[in-house]
Parts: C-alpha cells; structure tokens; sequence
C-alpha cells in the first residue's frame, strides 16, 4: 500500500483530524536515545508526558529505561495501573487531595516527587504516612530557566535539610535542565550543593538531568545519575528547528484534510486549535509543517480550522484532500486525543488509547 | 461559606487545576441573551463548541433556544444523544467516513450543514440517502473574515443551484458572520445573493449570524432569522476586552493553586498550557486574569506551569494559595477538561461532564 492509500484508508475509517503515529520510526527513537544514554554511562528515564500510554511506556522500559518521568499525578495513576513502576513525578505536589492520591500510589509502587520550597516538603509527610513506607524526594533546582527550582546551592542545602527531618522523607538527589549554556552553571551549583548535603551526612542517589534538545549534553554534569527526555520518541517541528531530529525522525503527524479553498491563494484544513494548539513551540513561522505542501504556511487557527497561506507554495491542494502535518509541538497535540493512530509505514497496525489524557491534576 | 472556603473545598475535593462554572451566572447569561434575540426578533441558535455539554444546552433551548449550532459531527452526536434536536453544524463536512455518520445522525434528527464549496455540496447526497430524508444545506459566506466561505455572492448563487440540483439535498439559506465593521458589506453580498437564488425559485429559511462580539449587530442585517453566539455562556478575558462582558458576567475561572515562588517577582501557577491553552484570544497582555491579583501576569507556559510575573503587583500569593483564574479564551479551556465544576455562588452544587470533548472530528 502507498502513503496515498494509506492517507485514504485513515481518513475512511477513523476520520480526519486524525492523530497518527509510525510504530516503526518510535522504535528507532526509543532505541537511538536509549544507546545514547547507555554510551553517556546515564540512565534513562524517559518523560511520558510526551505520549500519555502505558503501551509506549513499557517500549521504553523493554529497551532499558530505568523509570519514567511523568509530570502530574494523574499521570502516574495511569502508568502504575498500566503497570510501571519506579516513577519520578519532577513537580511540586500540593495539598490534601493530591497527598491522599500520592499516599495510596507509594502504597502500589517506588515514587519519587520534586520539591522546591518548604511549604511542598511539609505536606509530603502525610503521603509517606498513608503508604506507610518512605517517600524519595529530590530537590529541584533552577539553572537559569526561571521556572521552578531553588535559585541557590544554599537554598537546595537547607530543603535537603528539612527533607532528612521529615518523618517518611528521604532525600534522593537534585533535579537540573542543564542546557547546552547552563550546564558549567549547573556544575559549580550542583558542587556546592554536594558538599552541603554531604556535611549533613547525606548522599544523593539520583542527579537527573532533562530534555531532548540536552541529550548531546548528557553526561557533561559529573555525576549526573539520569536524563529525563520526552519528546524524542515522536519528534515534532521544534525538535527538527534546533536540530535534535531529522524529518526521518518524526514519528506522529495529524492527518488533516483541506475543507476549504476560497481563494487561489488560500484553504482551510480541519484541524484548528482544538487539534494542533494555539502552541507555537516559539516558532515564529506558522504552525505544523505540511510534509505534502512544505511551503504552505498554517498561519492562523480558529477551533476547527487550520488557515493556510498558499502564496508562497507551487504546488496547491485540492477541497477534499488529505494532507499530514507536523506539528510545532507534539507534546500538547497528543493531550488533545482520546487515542493514536498506530501504523507501520503504509500500514494501520493498531489504535493506543492516550489513556492519561483528561487527568488535569 | 466564603469565597475562600469554597476555594479550599475545590482543592480539597477535585485538586487543581479545576475548571469551575457558577450556574447562577450561567443562567443570567442565557437569559440576557435569549432576551437580546426576542427583543431583535431574532431566533437564537447558540453555538455549543463553548461548552459541549447537553445540560448546558438544554438550559439555553429551555430558556427559548430554537435549536443549536456544533462546529463538527463529534458534538451533534452527543447532542442528539442528549436529546437535542434542529442543530446546524457550522462547517465543511467531507468524505464517506463522515457522510455515514451524518446519515445515522439525519435519521434521528433535524440537521442542517454548512458548504462553500462544489466538493462538499456533492458528497452530501450520500448522508441524505443513508438518512432516507433531505439534508438541509446553508451556503458559508464570506464577508470579511478570510476563513471559510464564499467570496462573492455569484458563488454563493452557483452553490445554491447546484443544492438545487442534488438529490436528497434542500437549499436552506446563508450563514455570515458580519461584525460592526463587515454589516454594510453582509447585506450588499445578501442583497445580491437573494436575488439571485429567488431567480433560481428559491427562498431561503435560515440567514444567520454569529458571534457573541456581534450581539449588539443583530438585526442590522435585514432578513437575518436567527444568531449564533457561543462564548456569552460563560465568557472570557477576550469578551472583557471587547467589551461584550463584565467581570460579574465571566461565568467560568480555572481554580489553580501557586505551587512555587522561587524569587520576589515570579511565581509558578499548576496550570500550563495542557490547561489554560497558549491561545491569547489575540490578548498581548499575557494569559488569563487572576481575579485575586489582577496585577499579576501569567507571562508564559509550560505545559503543567503557568509562570507569574508578579513585578506590577504589590500583593503576592504564597505557595500553597489557590487562586482563580479568568481565561482568555475559554471555548478552547472547556475543550481541555473532562468534566466542570458547577457551583453557585460559593457552594459546590454538580459536576456537569464535558461530554462532547474528544471527539476530535
């Protein structure tokens, strides 16, 4: 079967927009990165907040990844019932609900969560409780990013002190996004958190390092115990702009088709922000790249609808064609779909429920 | 109970992020509305895309709604499933996937569909044979906007014969969306257009508007019989900012609790853009107003942090505080969540689901 009748038979049975991903190109991705991390002597935990599937996840861990990152509760809720284990959530947990969640999941599997403040540290003892077993927590540490995270080694010292005197707690390590600017930055913090939290007799067992575009950086933090990637099992525009993927690489597009062609130079595809997001991924050209139409702009969205800009492309599609995109970011396009599309090259193989959608909290 | 009691019980109950709608504004705003129609003599066909819900929508078809508009199948499958009936799906519908379920659809309801094009105006026979009963059909026009819809009036004739032509098919009316600007212009291209398809002997049933921008437009384009709003249910920073709300009218706010301060002037919000959606609504001033510091900007996303600039605001929350937030735009909020919180004034009252998110086509 061709691309062509591929495209047909997704758009016949499923409808478009369709989400689709090519199993054979996620395996590539999840075994490069894996060797990767093997050949950097680190760890992998890769980040399902990219993919949302018990499914994908256990690929992951079949080809070697240690544990997994997930970036909400809900999240781990899905994998530990999907049947993963060992479960870093890299954010700061606050409140009843989710402590009484947080305790009944420890009480199922090994978790690790993410502090940067003493009003977090505080309420984690309760979770600890609730499971009756220890809860690991590293400190998370910001290296120029502004997000989360302790500014200072000083501030990481005096957390990793309250963690050793909570009851239930156990200090794993510190979390870092050192990139290819901050990771000297990261190394002089991370030294002299180390020697403060060895003066309170303490050692870390996780030092874990993150993202896709900082996989060439892996291993540039001595010491560093693991990496936490995402978007590299699917891939996505972003990826391919600062160079961290190859068109070959992308393993997800949204299958769209052309609804509207109400002036030579213009259409309208039937994915809009409620598909692809009003997500730039800090693009500044249009969203989603068309691989059939690589010169036509998405430059707009209303909810349904993909504005296209055919100016500047030769070649124009028809009403009624079905053309795939790839989107700027693919993290958030896979949150908006109850379920991916599973092929093999030009063949359908299978539908994954993003099972871990739809769990805001 | 307070505000702020009922915030904590929110957090306690659901954890945040938590999508939360007052009813009692809810059903002010469709009632002010409904009035708006009957006092323009306007039948108001309000569009769901803003909240997906069938409760929602029988609310608004109780308060006097001649029917409802959906932007895709997906919706008026839930709706019909709800029990609703005469929806008008406001969009391009195409190929044999979706004319089958449009056909099952047509048999248990009154539908009509939108086209501004020959390619879709000829696949629609299909769902009426399917149906065993016409399919009603609105021609799209374009009057301003350079999204869907036909540019001149001349196409919009050809169309309407063309429905003429197809069996199965009855030519309905036409669909604009004139704005305070684009009115003038709206009624030219109808005038022209009416003429046309009477010459045709054809007599349109449904010319309709929308936007809730264009409220106060109703009217002014001679002939409409009926407008479709969405937003004004709950309404958004978007509508604040056009002026077509005030802040006692903004029905919905996300409950999000600031889960890290790691300097002075910024702070991070447990709600990204897998919650409040990178869509500005075209707002330059950053995402969402926090009711309880409306100094302070929401500057950026990551998926699961909304990042806070608190540098104008004298007032700064503490982690752990939860706060309310007033989306920019919030037909796409709704879209990310699976169920809304309704209270009433400050109690908690249901827990409506949002049944037709998801549904991606």
């Amino acid at each position: 079967m061709s691309i062509e009748a591929l495209k047909r038979q997704v758009a016949d049975e499923f409808g478009t927009p369709a989400v689709v991903i090519d199993l054979d190109r996620v395996e590539r991705n999840i075994a490069r990165v894996q060797q990767l991390c093997d050949a950097a002597r680190v760890a992998n935990r890769p980040h399902i907040k990219t993919h949302k599937s018990p499914v994908l996840a256990k690929m992951q861990a079949a080809a070697g990844a240690k544990g997994i990152t997930c970036q909400k509760l809900g999240e781990a809720e899905v994998m530990v019932e999907g049947g993963l284990d060992d479960i870093l959530i890299s954010y700061n947990l606050l409140g009843a609900e989710k402590m009484g969640r947080l305790g009944q999941l420890l009480k199922r599997a090994t978790i690790t969560v993410a502090a940067d403040n003493p009003t977090v540290i505080e309420g984690l003892p309760q979770a600890a409780e609730i499971a009756g077993r220890p809860l690991g927590v590293v400190i998370e540490c910001d290296t120029g990013r502004k997000r989360a995270g302790v500014e200072t080694a000083k501030e990481a010292v005096e957390l990793a002190k309250l963690i050793k005197e909570s009851p239930g707690l156990r200090f794993e390590g510190f979390l870092f996004y050192p990139t290819e600017q901050s990771w000297p930055q990261t190394q002089r913090f991370y030294n002299e958190a180390l020697k403060g939290v060895r003066a309170l007799g303490l050692e870390p067992r996780m030092v874990s390092t993150g993202g896709t575009p900082n996989l060439p950086n892996m291993g540039k933090l001595e010491e560093a115990t693991e990496h936490r990637a995402g978007t590299y099992i699917f891939n996505d525009r972003m990826m391919l702009a600062c160079g961290a993927a190859t068109p070959e690489d992308c393993a997800l597009s949204v299958y769209a088709t052309v609804v509207s062609r109400a002036a030579p130079e213009r259409g309208i595809l039937d994915s809009g922000s409620k598909t692809l997001t009003a997500d730039t991924g800090a693009l500044d050209d249009g969203f989603g790249l068309i691989l059939e139409y690589p010169q036509a702009k998405i430059h707009a969205f209303a909810e349904e609808h993909g504005f296209l800009d055919l100016a500047r492309s030769n070649a124009r599609p028809k009403v009624g064609e079905v053309v795939r995109v790839v989107p700027n970011h693919v993290c958030v396009v896979v949150n908006m779909v109850d379920r991916l599309i599973a092929v093999r090259g030009d063949r359908i193989v299978d539908v994954l429920p993003v099972a871990a959608r739809g769990r805001l909290a």
